[in-house]
Protein backbone atom coordinates (compact mmCIF):
# COMPACT_ATOMS: atom_id res chain seq x y z
CA UNK A 1 0.00 0.00 0.00
CA UNK A 2 1.68 3.44 -0.86
CA UNK A 3 0.00 6.67 0.50
CA UNK A 4 -0.97 9.40 -2.19
CA UNK A 5 1.62 11.75 -0.55
CA UNK A 6 4.35 9.01 -1.01
CA UNK A 7 2.95 9.22 -4.97
CA UNK A 8 3.25 12.46 -5.29
CA UNK A 9 7.06 12.43 -3.87
CA UNK A 10 7.74 9.80 -6.46
CA UNK A 11 6.51 11.01 -9.08
CA UNK A 12 8.23 14.76 -8.03
CA UNK A 13 11.50 13.03 -8.75
CA UNK A 14 11.75 13.07 -12.11
CA UNK A 15 12.76 16.78 -11.55
CA UNK A 16 15.76 17.93 -11.06
CA UNK A 17 14.64 20.11 -8.46
CA UNK A 18 13.23 17.66 -6.39
CA UNK A 19 15.62 15.30 -5.87
CA UNK A 20 17.79 18.49 -4.67
CA UNK A 21 14.86 18.89 -2.23
CA UNK A 22 14.79 15.45 -1.04
CA UNK A 23 18.11 13.94 -1.80
CA UNK A 24 16.28 10.96 -3.10
CA UNK A 25 16.26 9.24 -6.80
CA UNK A 26 14.46 6.71 -8.33
CA UNK A 27 15.44 3.43 -9.59
CA UNK A 28 13.55 0.72 -11.89
CA UNK A 29 13.66 -2.93 -12.49
CA UNK A 30 15.27 -6.03 -10.93
CA UNK A 31 19.27 -5.75 -12.12
CA UNK A 32 19.36 -2.03 -12.27
CA UNK A 33 18.01 -2.19 -8.06
CA UNK A 34 19.76 -4.92 -7.54
CA UNK A 35 23.51 -3.12 -8.50
CA UNK A 36 22.42 -0.48 -6.35
CA UNK A 37 21.73 -2.82 -3.53
CA UNK A 38 25.05 -4.18 -3.83
CA UNK A 39 26.63 -1.30 -3.84
CA UNK A 40 27.57 1.71 -1.60
CA UNK A 41 24.33 3.31 -2.62
CA UNK A 42 21.88 3.86 0.53
CA UNK A 43 18.43 2.58 0.55
CA UNK A 44 15.68 4.81 0.89
CA UNK A 45 11.86 3.24 0.64
CA UNK A 46 11.97 -0.66 -2.08
CA UNK A 47 8.37 -0.77 -4.05
CA UNK A 48 7.35 -3.58 -4.79
CA UNK A 49 4.38 -6.19 -6.82
CA UNK A 50 7.25 -8.99 -6.02
CA UNK A 51 6.29 -11.41 -2.91
CA UNK A 52 9.19 -12.98 -2.71
CA UNK A 53 10.86 -9.53 -2.45
CA UNK A 54 8.73 -8.48 0.64
CA UNK A 55 10.39 -8.79 3.96
CA UNK A 56 9.24 -7.49 7.44
CA UNK A 57 11.61 -4.39 6.84
CA UNK A 58 10.47 -0.69 7.10
CA UNK A 59 12.22 -0.35 3.61
CA UNK A 60 10.20 -2.79 1.38
CA UNK A 61 6.39 -1.60 0.54
CA UNK A 62 4.29 -4.13 -0.61
CA UNK A 63 2.13 -2.67 -3.83
CA UNK A 64 -0.38 -3.20 -6.36
CA UNK A 65 0.56 -3.31 -10.12
CA UNK A 66 -1.96 -0.03 -10.49
CA UNK A 67 -0.06 1.25 -8.03
CA UNK A 68 3.41 0.61 -9.57
CA UNK A 69 1.69 2.04 -12.73
CA UNK A 70 1.03 5.06 -11.42
CA UNK A 71 4.84 5.91 -9.90
CA UNK A 72 6.51 4.36 -12.79
CA UNK A 73 8.80 6.39 -15.01
CA UNK A 74 8.43 3.75 -17.69
CA UNK A 75 6.52 2.19 -20.08
CA UNK A 76 6.30 -1.26 -19.15
CA UNK A 77 6.61 -0.96 -15.68
CA UNK A 78 8.95 -3.48 -14.06
CA UNK A 79 8.00 -5.28 -10.46
CA UNK A 80 9.62 -3.30 -8.64
CA UNK A 81 10.75 0.57 -7.80
CA UNK A 82 13.24 2.14 -5.59
CA UNK A 83 14.36 5.18 -3.95
CA UNK A 84 17.82 5.37 -3.10
CA UNK A 85 19.53 8.30 -1.21
CA UNK A 86 21.55 10.92 -3.20
CA UNK A 87 25.62 10.14 -2.64
CA UNK A 88 27.42 13.37 -2.26
CA UNK A 89 30.78 13.05 -4.18
CA UNK A 90 33.51 15.90 -2.37
CA UNK A 91 36.66 14.78 -3.96
CA UNK A 92 37.71 15.75 -7.29
CA UNK A 93 39.85 12.98 -8.91
CA UNK A 94 43.48 14.15 -9.82
CA UNK A 95 45.12 11.10 -11.00
CA UNK A 96 44.22 7.93 -13.74
CA UNK A 97 42.52 8.40 -17.03
CA UNK A 98 39.28 11.24 -16.26
CA UNK A 99 36.24 11.96 -18.43
CA UNK A 100 35.08 15.06 -18.51
CA UNK A 101 31.56 16.40 -19.85
CA UNK A 102 31.43 20.00 -20.97
CA UNK A 103 27.46 20.93 -20.89
CA UNK A 104 26.79 17.11 -22.15
CA UNK A 105 22.87 17.46 -22.06
CA UNK A 106 20.88 14.53 -22.96
CA UNK A 107 20.71 12.12 -20.65
CA UNK A 108 21.05 8.82 -23.19
CA UNK A 109 24.17 10.31 -24.13
CA UNK A 110 25.26 10.75 -20.11
CA UNK A 111 24.04 7.24 -19.82
CA UNK A 112 25.91 5.83 -22.79
CA UNK A 113 28.95 7.82 -21.26
CA UNK A 114 28.55 6.36 -17.62
CA UNK A 115 28.49 2.67 -19.03
CA UNK A 116 31.41 3.40 -21.36
CA UNK A 117 33.41 4.72 -18.40
CA UNK A 118 32.93 1.63 -16.56
CA UNK A 119 33.80 -0.73 -19.44
CA UNK A 120 36.77 0.73 -20.25
CA UNK A 121 37.68 1.41 -15.94
CA UNK A 122 37.56 5.00 -15.59
CA UNK A 123 36.36 5.86 -12.15
CA UNK A 124 35.77 9.23 -12.53
CA UNK A 125 33.92 11.45 -14.70
CA UNK A 126 34.14 15.61 -14.05
CA UNK A 127 30.74 17.06 -15.49
CA UNK A 128 30.48 20.73 -15.97
CA UNK A 129 27.60 22.26 -13.89
CA UNK A 130 24.91 22.51 -16.81
CA UNK A 131 25.48 19.00 -18.09
CA UNK A 132 22.75 16.90 -17.58
CA UNK A 133 22.10 15.60 -14.13
CA UNK A 134 23.33 11.84 -13.44
CA UNK A 135 20.32 11.25 -11.27
CA UNK A 136 18.04 11.99 -13.75
CA UNK A 137 15.87 8.66 -13.96
CA UNK A 138 16.78 8.51 -17.77
CA UNK A 139 20.30 8.58 -16.80
CA UNK A 140 19.49 5.48 -14.28
CA UNK A 141 17.89 3.32 -16.84
CA UNK A 142 20.74 3.98 -19.28
CA UNK A 143 23.65 2.97 -17.18
CA UNK A 144 22.35 -0.46 -16.06
CA UNK A 145 23.93 0.05 -12.72
CA UNK A 146 27.58 1.17 -14.00
CA UNK A 147 27.01 4.47 -12.04
CA UNK A 148 27.59 2.26 -9.22
CA UNK A 149 31.28 1.76 -10.08
CA UNK A 150 31.90 5.55 -11.66
CA UNK A 151 32.44 8.38 -9.25
CA UNK A 152 30.12 11.51 -10.84
CA UNK A 153 31.02 15.05 -9.63
CA UNK A 154 29.54 18.01 -11.06
CA UNK A 155 32.24 21.05 -10.86
CA UNK A 156 33.25 24.20 -11.67
CA UNK A 157 35.25 22.85 -14.82
CA UNK A 158 37.31 25.58 -15.97
CA UNK A 159 38.52 26.27 -12.37
CA UNK A 160 39.28 21.93 -12.52
CA UNK A 161 40.96 21.73 -15.71
CA UNK A 162 43.20 25.16 -14.83
CA UNK A 163 44.73 23.51 -11.29
CA UNK A 164 45.07 19.99 -13.16
CA UNK A 165 49.05 19.11 -14.22
CA UNK A 166 47.45 16.27 -16.05
CA UNK A 167 47.53 16.70 -19.86
CA UNK A 168 44.75 17.62 -20.99
CA UNK A 169 42.64 15.78 -24.60
CA UNK A 170 39.55 17.44 -26.20
CA UNK A 171 37.72 16.05 -28.81
CA UNK A 172 37.64 18.17 -31.79
CA UNK A 173 36.59 18.61 -35.34
CA UNK A 174 39.89 19.53 -36.68
CA UNK A 175 41.60 17.45 -33.98
CA UNK A 176 44.78 15.78 -34.45
CA UNK A 177 44.25 12.16 -35.94
CA UNK A 178 43.73 10.16 -32.64
CA UNK A 179 45.16 7.25 -34.60
CA UNK A 180 48.58 8.86 -34.87
CA UNK A 181 48.40 10.51 -31.90
CA UNK A 182 50.24 8.93 -28.33
CA UNK A 183 47.84 8.64 -25.89
CA UNK A 184 48.92 8.13 -21.73
CA UNK A 185 47.60 6.24 -19.38
CA UNK A 186 47.07 9.20 -17.26
CA UNK A 187 45.39 12.34 -18.35
CA UNK A 188 42.29 14.05 -18.81
CA UNK A 189 39.62 13.43 -21.83
CA UNK A 190 37.05 16.48 -22.49
CA UNK A 191 34.23 15.70 -24.62
CA UNK A 192 31.57 18.65 -25.75
CA UNK A 193 27.91 19.49 -25.54
CA UNK A 194 25.93 17.56 -28.47
CA UNK A 195 25.31 20.60 -30.56
CA UNK A 196 28.53 22.84 -29.89
CA UNK A 197 31.10 21.20 -28.82
CA UNK A 198 33.64 21.91 -26.43
CA UNK A 199 33.08 25.46 -25.26
CA UNK A 200 35.65 28.15 -26.22
CA UNK A 201 36.95 29.01 -22.40
CA UNK A 202 37.26 24.92 -21.70
CA UNK A 203 39.12 25.19 -25.56
CA UNK A 204 41.81 27.59 -23.88
CA UNK A 205 42.76 25.08 -21.52
CA UNK A 206 43.62 21.80 -23.62
CA UNK A 207 46.77 20.02 -24.08
CA UNK A 208 45.61 18.61 -27.22
CA UNK A 209 43.18 18.68 -29.56
CA UNK A 210 42.38 15.20 -31.42
CA UNK A 211 39.85 13.75 -33.78
CA UNK A 212 38.65 10.60 -35.36
CA UNK A 213 39.41 10.56 -38.82
CA UNK A 214 36.38 9.89 -41.39
CA UNK A 215 36.95 7.89 -43.58
CA UNK A 216 34.00 8.24 -46.19
CA UNK A 217 32.16 10.64 -48.49
CA UNK A 218 30.76 11.99 -45.89
CA UNK A 219 30.85 15.95 -45.10
CA UNK A 220 33.43 18.07 -43.32
CA UNK A 221 30.58 19.48 -41.34
CA UNK A 222 29.01 15.80 -39.95
CA UNK A 223 29.90 14.99 -36.57
CA UNK A 224 30.00 11.65 -34.57
CA UNK A 225 27.53 11.28 -31.27
CA UNK A 226 29.26 12.37 -28.74
CA UNK A 227 28.78 9.29 -26.99
CA UNK A 228 29.94 7.37 -29.76
CA UNK A 229 32.87 9.50 -30.32
CA UNK A 230 33.66 8.73 -26.01
CA UNK A 231 33.50 5.18 -26.64
CA UNK A 232 36.05 5.20 -29.60
CA UNK A 233 38.41 7.52 -27.87
CA UNK A 234 38.11 5.27 -24.52
CA UNK A 235 38.93 2.63 -26.80
CA UNK A 236 42.00 4.74 -27.87
CA UNK A 237 43.02 5.03 -24.85
CA UNK A 238 43.32 1.57 -23.29
CA UNK A 239 44.31 -0.06 -25.95
CA UNK A 240 47.36 2.20 -26.30
CA UNK B 1 -3.61 20.42 -50.03
CA UNK B 2 -3.97 17.06 -48.75
CA UNK B 3 -6.01 14.30 -50.05
CA UNK B 4 -7.58 11.57 -47.22
CA UNK B 5 -6.12 8.68 -49.43
CA UNK B 6 -3.02 10.26 -49.49
CA UNK B 7 -3.01 10.37 -45.73
CA UNK B 8 -4.26 6.67 -45.08
CA UNK B 9 -0.97 5.90 -47.58
CA UNK B 10 1.58 8.26 -45.45
CA UNK B 11 0.33 6.73 -42.23
CA UNK B 12 0.71 3.17 -43.58
CA UNK B 13 4.13 3.37 -44.24
CA UNK B 14 5.37 3.09 -41.07
CA UNK B 15 4.63 -0.57 -41.79
CA UNK B 16 7.00 -2.96 -44.05
CA UNK B 17 3.94 -4.49 -45.20
CA UNK B 18 2.60 -1.43 -47.04
CA UNK B 19 6.25 0.13 -47.50
CA UNK B 20 7.07 -3.38 -49.87
CA UNK B 21 3.35 -2.69 -51.14
CA UNK B 22 3.97 0.76 -52.46
CA UNK B 23 7.85 0.85 -52.83
CA UNK B 24 7.97 4.07 -50.65
CA UNK B 25 9.25 5.09 -47.65
CA UNK B 26 9.02 8.51 -45.69
CA UNK B 27 11.79 11.09 -44.99
CA UNK B 28 11.68 14.44 -42.81
CA UNK B 29 13.26 17.36 -41.77
CA UNK B 30 15.43 20.08 -44.66
CA UNK B 31 18.43 18.08 -44.03
CA UNK B 32 18.02 14.55 -44.80
CA UNK B 33 15.42 15.50 -47.64
CA UNK B 34 17.89 17.26 -49.17
CA UNK B 35 20.25 14.23 -48.19
CA UNK B 36 17.89 11.85 -50.30
CA UNK B 37 17.16 14.70 -53.09
CA UNK B 38 21.22 15.02 -53.92
CA UNK B 39 21.50 10.87 -54.24
CA UNK B 40 19.97 8.44 -56.73
CA UNK B 41 17.19 8.06 -54.65
CA UNK B 42 13.57 8.55 -56.98
CA UNK B 43 11.59 11.46 -55.30
CA UNK B 44 7.83 10.49 -55.35
CA UNK B 45 6.36 13.43 -53.42
CA UNK B 46 7.46 15.92 -51.58
CA UNK B 47 5.24 17.59 -49.03
CA UNK B 48 5.70 21.44 -47.16
CA UNK B 49 4.52 23.75 -46.07
CA UNK B 50 7.55 25.92 -46.85
CA UNK B 51 6.12 28.20 -49.67
CA UNK B 52 10.05 29.07 -50.53
CA UNK B 53 10.44 25.08 -51.31
CA UNK B 54 7.16 25.34 -53.51
CA UNK B 55 7.40 25.00 -57.46
CA UNK B 56 5.47 24.18 -60.11
CA UNK B 57 6.42 20.65 -59.78
CA UNK B 58 3.67 17.97 -59.76
CA UNK B 59 6.44 16.54 -57.35
CA UNK B 60 5.59 18.83 -54.54
CA UNK B 61 2.28 19.73 -52.86
CA UNK B 62 1.87 22.58 -50.23
CA UNK B 63 0.50 21.86 -47.05
CA UNK B 64 -0.84 23.02 -44.19
CA UNK B 65 0.50 23.00 -40.55
CA UNK B 66 -2.35 21.29 -39.17
CA UNK B 67 -1.75 18.36 -42.34
CA UNK B 68 2.36 18.08 -41.82
CA UNK B 69 0.92 16.86 -38.19
CA UNK B 70 -1.66 14.29 -39.47
CA UNK B 71 1.24 12.45 -41.75
CA UNK B 72 4.65 13.35 -39.64
CA UNK B 73 6.31 10.71 -37.67
CA UNK B 74 7.63 13.08 -35.47
CA UNK B 75 7.46 14.55 -31.70
CA UNK B 76 7.79 17.80 -33.47
CA UNK B 77 7.11 17.82 -37.33
CA UNK B 78 9.59 19.37 -39.49
CA UNK B 79 8.43 21.99 -42.08
CA UNK B 80 8.69 18.81 -44.60
CA UNK B 81 7.84 15.23 -45.48
CA UNK B 82 9.00 13.18 -48.33
CA UNK B 83 8.31 9.96 -50.43
CA UNK B 84 11.33 8.24 -51.84
CA UNK B 85 11.43 5.25 -54.12
CA UNK B 86 12.83 2.34 -52.10
CA UNK B 87 16.16 1.32 -54.10
CA UNK B 88 16.32 -2.05 -54.44
CA UNK B 89 19.75 -2.86 -54.23
CA UNK B 90 20.35 -6.26 -55.83
CA UNK B 91 24.79 -6.54 -56.43
CA UNK B 92 25.87 -7.84 -52.94
CA UNK B 93 29.53 -6.85 -52.14
CA UNK B 94 32.08 -8.80 -52.70
CA UNK B 95 35.26 -6.99 -51.82
CA UNK B 96 36.44 -3.68 -49.24
CA UNK B 97 34.97 -4.07 -45.68
CA UNK B 98 31.78 -5.55 -45.43
CA UNK B 99 29.85 -5.16 -42.61
CA UNK B 100 27.15 -7.69 -42.15
CA UNK B 101 23.97 -7.76 -39.34
CA UNK B 102 22.88 -10.85 -37.87
CA UNK B 103 19.15 -9.82 -36.96
CA UNK B 104 19.63 -6.32 -35.31
CA UNK B 105 16.21 -5.59 -34.31
CA UNK B 106 16.00 -1.83 -32.95
CA UNK B 107 15.64 0.66 -35.74
CA UNK B 108 17.67 2.78 -33.76
CA UNK B 109 20.79 0.56 -33.83
CA UNK B 110 20.41 0.28 -37.55
CA UNK B 111 20.36 3.77 -37.94
CA UNK B 112 23.73 4.42 -36.18
CA UNK B 113 25.15 1.34 -37.80
CA UNK B 114 24.72 2.94 -41.33
CA UNK B 115 25.40 6.32 -39.60
CA UNK B 116 29.22 4.54 -38.65
CA UNK B 117 29.83 2.44 -41.86
CA UNK B 118 29.09 5.94 -43.77
CA UNK B 119 31.69 7.63 -41.23
CA UNK B 120 34.37 5.22 -41.59
CA UNK B 121 33.97 4.25 -45.44
CA UNK B 122 31.77 1.00 -45.38
CA UNK B 123 29.99 0.96 -48.60
CA UNK B 124 28.24 -2.30 -48.13
CA UNK B 125 25.48 -3.63 -45.12
CA UNK B 126 24.79 -7.35 -45.35
CA UNK B 127 21.62 -7.91 -43.66
CA UNK B 128 19.30 -11.53 -42.56
CA UNK B 129 16.46 -10.98 -43.46
CA UNK B 130 15.35 -10.65 -39.95
CA UNK B 131 17.31 -7.54 -38.96
CA UNK B 132 15.18 -4.47 -38.95
CA UNK B 133 14.15 -3.23 -42.24
CA UNK B 134 16.50 0.23 -43.27
CA UNK B 135 13.20 1.75 -44.81
CA UNK B 136 11.85 1.91 -41.36
CA UNK B 137 10.81 5.81 -40.77
CA UNK B 138 12.85 5.42 -37.25
CA UNK B 139 15.92 4.26 -39.34
CA UNK B 140 15.82 7.13 -42.11
CA UNK B 141 15.61 9.86 -38.79
CA UNK B 142 18.52 7.86 -37.23
CA UNK B 143 21.18 7.99 -40.41
CA UNK B 144 20.84 11.72 -41.43
CA UNK B 145 21.22 11.01 -44.73
CA UNK B 146 24.39 8.54 -44.55
CA UNK B 147 21.45 5.71 -46.41
CA UNK B 148 22.15 7.39 -49.77
CA UNK B 149 25.75 6.69 -49.56
CA UNK B 150 25.86 3.41 -47.49
CA UNK B 151 24.36 0.32 -49.30
CA UNK B 152 22.32 -1.76 -47.81
CA UNK B 153 21.00 -5.12 -48.70
CA UNK B 154 18.71 -7.81 -47.19
CA UNK B 155 20.07 -11.81 -47.73
CA UNK B 156 20.35 -15.25 -46.50
CA UNK B 157 23.60 -14.27 -44.34
CA UNK B 158 24.32 -18.19 -44.00
CA UNK B 159 24.22 -18.61 -47.66
CA UNK B 160 25.96 -15.18 -48.29
CA UNK B 161 28.91 -16.37 -46.06
CA UNK B 162 29.27 -19.78 -47.21
CA UNK B 163 30.14 -18.16 -50.34
CA UNK B 164 32.45 -15.76 -49.76
CA UNK B 165 36.54 -16.45 -49.95
CA UNK B 166 36.52 -12.91 -47.45
CA UNK B 167 38.25 -13.29 -43.77
CA UNK B 168 35.07 -13.23 -41.58
CA UNK B 169 35.39 -11.74 -38.40
CA UNK B 170 32.65 -11.57 -35.55
CA UNK B 171 31.91 -9.79 -32.37
CA UNK B 172 31.55 -12.44 -29.42
CA UNK B 173 32.10 -12.10 -25.65
CA UNK B 174 34.61 -14.37 -25.86
CA UNK B 175 36.43 -13.46 -28.48
CA UNK B 176 40.29 -12.80 -28.51
CA UNK B 177 41.49 -9.02 -28.12
CA UNK B 178 40.82 -7.04 -30.64
CA UNK B 179 43.54 -4.88 -29.90
CA UNK B 180 45.92 -7.81 -30.55
CA UNK B 181 44.31 -8.93 -33.90
CA UNK B 182 45.74 -8.13 -37.06
CA UNK B 183 42.95 -6.64 -39.04
CA UNK B 184 43.02 -6.53 -42.83
CA UNK B 185 41.97 -3.65 -45.04
CA UNK B 186 39.24 -6.45 -47.23
CA UNK B 187 36.85 -8.84 -45.21
CA UNK B 188 33.65 -9.10 -43.00
CA UNK B 189 32.42 -7.96 -39.72
CA UNK B 190 29.67 -10.06 -38.47
CA UNK B 191 27.72 -8.06 -35.64
CA UNK B 192 24.67 -9.96 -33.57
CA UNK B 193 21.10 -9.78 -32.38
CA UNK B 194 20.77 -7.48 -29.32
CA UNK B 195 19.86 -10.09 -27.22
CA UNK B 196 21.47 -13.12 -28.22
CA UNK B 197 24.82 -12.34 -30.34
CA UNK B 198 25.80 -13.69 -33.05
CA UNK B 199 23.43 -16.93 -34.30
CA UNK B 200 25.07 -20.66 -33.80
CA UNK B 201 24.26 -21.61 -37.67
CA UNK B 202 26.61 -17.78 -38.59
CA UNK B 203 29.51 -18.66 -35.80
CA UNK B 204 30.23 -22.01 -37.52
CA UNK B 205 30.89 -19.56 -40.97
CA UNK B 206 33.45 -16.80 -38.51
CA UNK B 207 37.26 -16.94 -39.21
CA UNK B 208 38.16 -14.98 -35.91
CA UNK B 209 36.07 -14.43 -33.06
CA UNK B 210 36.79 -11.05 -31.60
CA UNK B 211 36.10 -9.36 -28.57
CA UNK B 212 36.41 -5.69 -26.95
CA UNK B 213 38.25 -6.30 -23.56
CA UNK B 214 36.79 -4.59 -20.35
CA UNK B 215 38.88 -2.33 -18.40
CA UNK B 216 37.14 -2.20 -15.18
CA UNK B 217 35.00 -3.75 -12.37
CA UNK B 218 31.64 -4.47 -14.80
CA UNK B 219 30.93 -7.99 -15.12
CA UNK B 220 31.75 -10.45 -17.53
CA UNK B 221 28.00 -11.26 -18.20
CA UNK B 222 27.92 -7.49 -19.37
CA UNK B 223 28.15 -6.38 -23.09
CA UNK B 224 28.41 -3.09 -25.14
CA UNK B 225 25.45 -1.98 -27.05
CA UNK B 226 25.42 -3.60 -30.87
CA UNK B 227 25.98 -0.06 -32.33
CA UNK B 228 28.48 1.35 -29.61
CA UNK B 229 30.61 -1.98 -30.48
CA UNK B 230 30.30 -1.51 -34.70
CA UNK B 231 31.60 1.83 -33.97
CA UNK B 232 34.64 0.57 -31.63
CA UNK B 233 35.69 -2.21 -34.08
CA UNK B 234 35.30 -0.29 -37.35
CA UNK B 235 37.33 2.21 -35.44
CA UNK B 236 39.98 -0.81 -35.06
CA UNK B 237 39.58 -2.11 -38.72
CA UNK B 238 40.29 1.48 -40.22
CA UNK B 239 43.24 2.77 -38.04
CA UNK B 240 45.28 -0.37 -38.65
Amino acid sequence: MISKRQIKTITSLHQKKYRKLTGLFVAEGKKVIEEFLNSNFELDTLFTTDVDLFASDRKITLISEPELKKISFLKTPNTSLALFKVKEVSTIATEGLIVTLDDVRDPGNLGTIIRLCDWFGVKHLVCSQATVDCYNPKVIQATMGSLTRVNVVYTDLKKYLSETNLPIYGAFMDGSNVYKTNLPATGILVMGNEANGVSEEISNLITEKISIPRFGEIQQTESLNVAMATGILLSEFRRA
